[in-house]
């Protein structure tokens, strides 16, 4: 595989002037009809569909070769049965194509047979210089131009609207199932990156790549196994350094784990403790659990990074606000010690049953303007970094949007994160939503899940303090 | 305070054949009014509003005082002024009344004079030989008898319908809260009481009282500090022996956590080290977090009981399958071996690319006969104690009713647990609930979080085995 990643090929995978679809077909439920809906749905470019059965695929011309085509197209999507995708490979390089995706299934995670299928296919490819992801994956997802190779139904898989957050997964149905999860949150994607079984194209180079996207603030990596683990090191490393957390969720942590990879992808998933030692010295941000992250992912996306670890407390239940405090310490965090003068200020503008040091309690009869004098006084004070808000919303006195307000003018006028828990039901979780979907501050279910948010935070902003400048 | 409990006058508080408002309201918007509104709407006995100010309260006769009641009420709720408390317990007391929840605020918790007060307040209820709940809480509901003294508006603060999961809360608006996240949840519910304060009844007779309720087989406690902590220990050893878990969340658990219970319920949080391990030793299931002991609640209350620690998973998707694998090892449970008539079995029924093995990985393109083959297979299995069941709902080929069926089939044969895990956005959450409202199966968005919930199935198993019969 080459050492050097050639960002000009790498660029047409997510931004071709022109698609081939081969295997493009009009059968319903087929992996070939749903990639041409997918891809005549969004994608600007030219698209040709190749099926040597067809004349006309959904209204377009289709052809009988990749050879027949009018152009050289800059990327062509390769969804036919394992065994004769070689030879379309060796077309597409005689065509001059320099970037594919394979969909098609059958290769190394087959066995052995499947195996040597996909090492024809990679020296097929290596031969023509043609630089392919997959096989064995979905593909790509890119919200920005809108190419699209998931095939999965769009009435129960979702996806996000453009945004900062890019996704690599060695899982296809996992990633798919993110990408959906992610858009239901309300995280907006650059680039989503399916690629399977990797024999070419590797974890490395995407990370890479996205590090370098403009379009892309925040990676997300799902990972069973990687084939080379110095360049995958180096490229969280030059991510982290060029100010681009990685969030990585290793699988395969425990014995039996990795015997599931092995028997999954194929991939050797390698001892655990050493993967978590050198992906934090080399600035990924490791997480343990799918939930967290997709929760790192959404923080990281829409908060700026803290100075420090410092958190203040606003709240207007005092048990909610002990968990919090609980939480927040026993994450390695800490529970900002407030000035003088602002409890002082809080003293003046809050009842005298309210209670002053951090915790701020507000008090559970609060009317959004004592939400309004605690915010401001507890952002102001610089020995606070970050604020965890949180709103008992079965409180007959709480006022949904008269807090929104308070936190949108404290957190435009000082910057600081903010994140917000708020246990609850129905109305509760549809007023977390308006939170977040007015405001971008990540709102959870419990202040445990909202102090762990801040972690990522903090644990981001150590890394880019101390990976500067690579 | 009494040692012995007294499970005739408990009786009152949750069964009442008449109750007594003191400081009902005509008032829109005060919590005399709310009380009546809501004690009016379900409970079946007699209803004496109290306020010297009214003939009338929403239709019913308003008496001027306790003691002008044609009869003496099974249970009083005092919500009148903190410094007009003593006094209406003393007319309490010499009309013969025997039970009183005391919701009004201003006691201990808000410093000396309040403190005084309530040692006055709790001289008179002795001297009578009353017992009451509270003050500094916000009652009773129980979902049963209805009787039900939580004052929020019902718009934001939904209660969950009759059930087995008993919640008892140091803190009103954090067990508001839950009651509400339970509702929405769909956890039935036997009782729930704030007991705020507990100047009088402490949490230790309502462990006790609950562990002897025929409607109650769960009981989660919000502990913030303890009065007694060797009574409090007896009644979760007692809860054990009975079969009962009690799933504990004990707040101030860190050093700062702990000087922000003091500023809240003025309780002495004390050390959690020692807490840890006492409650471990008497048998009660100790929760990390607020989202953990809902989770738990859920999956005691839905699930029986298993035998051991060896889970089988089924997976449509290999990545979450190692996730799955990683999550139940690194918990400390067990990925089943499974037997080899079981794989055979296995090997016969799926296709030649499943995996047989645990995780059992039914692929992709699995149509429900493939779960159903494979949830019957491993659930025959005798080295199978329980399943964690992934669905990966965004593929084409899965069918929510049919696998769904194919759980419940399985689940009625076999009788061993079933949780669920599916990642994803709308259709997947929605899917979810399906599963949970009629099947009763625990369904979750993350492998992990099914991994944890079967935790809390095997930890209780481990203590029930341990202290049965005391």
């Amino acid at each position: 595989m080459p050492s050097k990643l050639d960002k000009g090929v790498m660029d047409l995978f997510f931004n071709p002037r022109s698609v081939a679809i081969i295997g493009a077909s009009i059968k319903k439920g087929t992996v070939g009809r749903a990639l041409m809906e997918n891809v005549k749905a969004r994608f600007k470019g030219r698209i040709y569909p190749v099926n040597i059965k067809y004349d006309e695929v959904l209204g377009l011309k289709c052809y009988k070769s990749v050879l027949d085509l009018p152009e050289t197209p800059d990327l062509v999507v390769i969804a036919v049965p394992a065994r004769v995708v070689p030879k379309v490979m060796e077309e597409c390089g005689r065509k001059g194509v320099k970037a594919a995706i394979v969909i098609s299934a059958g290769f190394k995670e087959v066995g052995e047979e499947g195996a040597r299928l996909e090492r024809e296919l990679l020296e097929v490819a290596r031969k023509w210089g043609i630089r392919f992801i997959g096989p064995n994956c979905l593909g790509i997802y890119d919200a920005w131009t809108g190419l699209d190779t998931i095939f999965n139904p769009n009435d129960r898989q979702d996806k996000p609207g453009p945004g900062n957050v890019a996704l690599i997964s060695q899982s296809g149905a996992l990633g798919a199932a993110i990408l959906d999860w992610l858009a239901e949150a309300g995280v907006g994607m650059s680039k989503f990156i399916s690629y399977g079984n990797a024999a070419d194209v590797q974890e490395w180079e995407l990370i890479e790549y996205l590090a370098e996207d403009p379009k892309t603030e925040v990676t997300m990596a799902y990972i069973e196994g990687v084939a080379d683990g110095r360049k995958f090191l180096e490229a969280l490393k030059k991510a982290a350094s060029l100010g681009k957390p990685v969030i990585v969720l290793k699988a395969g942590k425990s014995e039996k784990g990795m015997r599931a990879v092995a028997s999954h992808t194929g991939s050797l998933a390698g001892q655990y403790a050493v993967y978590e030692a050198a992906i934090k010295q080399f600035g990924g941000l490791l997480v343990n659990e799918l939930n967290e992250m997709v929760v790192a992912a959404k923080t990281l996306s829409w908060l700026p990074t803290p100075k420090g670890d410092r958190i203040a407390i606003v709240t207007n239940g005092g048990g909610a606000g002990v968990l919090a405090t609980d939480a927040i310490e026993l994450l390695g965090l800490k529970v900002a010690d407030l000035s003088e003068s602002t409890r002082k200020e809080l003293r003046e503008k809050l009842p005298p049953a309210a209670a002053v040091n951090n915790p701020v309690d507000v008090l559970g009869d609060a009317p959004p303007e004592r939400y309004d004098a605690a915010l401001d006084a507890v952002m102001r004070d610089d020995g606070v970094d970050a604020v965890l808000l949180i709103s008992i919303m079965q409180s007959p006195a709480y006022d949904p949007p008269g807090v929104l307000k308070a936190a949108k003018k404290a957190v435009s006028k000082y910057g600081k994160p903010v994140v917000m828990a708020a246990p609850g039901g129905r109305y509760t979780v549809d007023k977390l939503l308006m939170f977040e979907r007015e405001a971008r501050i990540p709102s959870f279910r419990t202040p445990e899940e909202a102090a762990k948010a801040l972690t990522y935070l903090v644990r981001w902003s150590r890394i880019r303090n101390r990976m500067k400048g690579g």
